[in-house]
């Protein structure tokens, strides 16, 4: 896939904005030539920002909205009556216009979902889910699903997210039988809540799967298992838990640098900040849709949207999600 | 109470075999001299090995008996064909001797509580839970519940958690309004499950609680609350991934120290290990029974008894469980 093609950026959903997804079309404009961005929101200000940033006007075009479905908004409400969102508005494009390869988005998680039933459906009927691909311990990575789209699991959704994230890894990664583990609170397989209980047989049990257990939580991202299936109340147990964990270190030794009066010892921190910024890192891919939308966070940053574009470019050109 | 008396330690149940909590018991005779021992397990091993310790004749009994509940074992059957389990013998010991002030035990904590109804449960009926003290980034401490004993919790037994750990709060830490977090995966009152949904109504609405509302984990170890309520099995995750990831930075920083010949920075690694060392931090205490059982991990080390003994003696002698 060589030719030009484009990808949508929903600049609403930022904590900080809409300048932050408008500078990450940006950076994405300048990094990758043969891309085109498709910016959904409104149009004054993107008019604006783009303009101010020197952005070359043939490689972007505009969908106009003032729409958007919040954190607030209860989605299921939403998703009918606010029907010019930017984030169902990116979808529907993405649905119609064979060119434009994915999207990313600040917005809500549960209505990217939603909407990507609606708009996106593969054949299967499998149920999309988010995955978190995270860095693990042993320098390769694990994908977390489901990272907030789907806080209420059932044991059958739970397993179809062990299949979508098999395959996943399986195509973007080359990973000949991906390893797939289930988040427990012990590794024994009679560890678990009701719905790790009830999960833990339809995944030993499934031969498409190579199911190697329950994971706990220190081994969560230590690179035992290619897969982690969790329900999305637990993922985001796990990232958020990992990120306040690390920023508290890291917090713990700047204050030890300095009362040792230890300056020399800095370089440390940054790269340690480098290796554990959580708001630089990409977000949540969503799988089992016929093309490729990624959630970035709420809180992130301008380079979050490079970082994402990046990936979201790797995943269509690795034709990972297109072989299906 | 100044007086002599005495604490029951539970052999049973540690990874590294009935050592580590017999030379914790010795640990304890040392540091505590009004303060004897009652040791539950095989008689044999115990008395060879507290001879070989050295250990003063007269500060110790041992109650022999050779059966235990396992982490393997279905606790409800086991809780009625063990009747001989160390850990059952502890809590009778508890119930029928006055002098008996508490129980120290790395057994099944399902068990620990199940048992603790059977024999100290306290008038008010509410099911009693487990809670670990974890040092807060703020140089306090919050008191998460319940810390595995109930995996699959109702809306109300969250409830009473909250309100046994507000109790003891107040009790241990004088704080006069303990603030009260219930875990979730955002901070808005509308983000939660089932499970949390209905849990924030009760909590909010109970005028005994100081409720602060949702807490996500990146803010469980904040100190933005001195309670925060969860099910075990998320609860389980806070702890575990807490570890795993202080585990993982101390792991990198080893690594950067030797890549870059900077054994210099080594005292820093030393100063995280004590900071983060979950093996030795204070076991999961369970509140709601008429008296104190602590519950080690399975993998502690004999530090992690003297510790959670120290716990053990501190609360009787605060006397934050008697007063009721």
């Amino acid at each position: 896939m060589q030719s030009r093609y484009q990808i949508v950026i929903d600049v609403f959903g930022n904590d900080n904005g809409p300048d932050v997804a408008i500078k990450g079309a940006n950076l994405i404009l300048s990094n990758f030539p043969h891309v085109n961005v498709i910016l959904i929101g409104d149009q004054d200000v993107i008019s604006n920002k783009m303009k101010e940033l020197g952005a070359d006007e043939n490689r972007y075009t505009i969908i106009d909205t003032k729409e958007e479905i919040t954190n607030l908004d209860n989605i299921v409400e939403a998703f009918y009556k606010k029907e010019n969102a930017s984030i169902l508005l990116g979808l529907k494009e993405l649905k119609e216009n064979e060119n434009t390869i994915g999207m990313l988005t600040a917005g809500n998680s549960g209505a990217l979902v939603m909407g990507s039933i609606k708009y996106l459906r593969t054949d299967d009927l499998k149920r999309p889910c988010v995955a978190a691909i995270l860095p693990t311990e042993d320098g390769k990575f694990v994908c977390l699903v489901d990272v907030g789209a789907t806080i209420d699991c059932s044991s059958h959704q739970l397993h179809d997210f062990a299949l979508l994230g098999s395959d996943f890894m399986r195509h973007l990664f080359q990973i000949d039988s991906p390893r797939i583990g289930l988040l427990s609170n012990g590794s024994e397989e009679t560890k678990g809540n009701k719905l790790t209980k009830e999960t833990y047989p339809l995944l030993k049990e499934d031969e498409r799967l190579n199911f190697v257990g329950n994971i706990e939580g220190n081994k969560a991202l230590s690179g035992c298992c290619d897969v982690l299936v969790a329900d999305g109340f637990s993922a985001n147990q796990v990232l958020k838990v990992t990120e306040g964990t690390a920023k508290r270190i890291i917090t713990d030794i700047v204050k030890y640098i300095k009362m040792n009066k230890r300056e020399d010892m800095m370089p440390l921190v940054g790269h340690l900040m480098k290796t554990y910024d959580i708001s630089s890192l990409g977000g949540g891919i969503v799988l089992g849709a016929k093309k490729i939308s990624i959630k970035c966070r709420g809180s992130c940053n301008e380079e979050a949207f490079l970082n994402t574009g990046r990936m979201l470019i790797n995943i269509a050109e690795n034709r990972a999600m297109y072989d299906k």
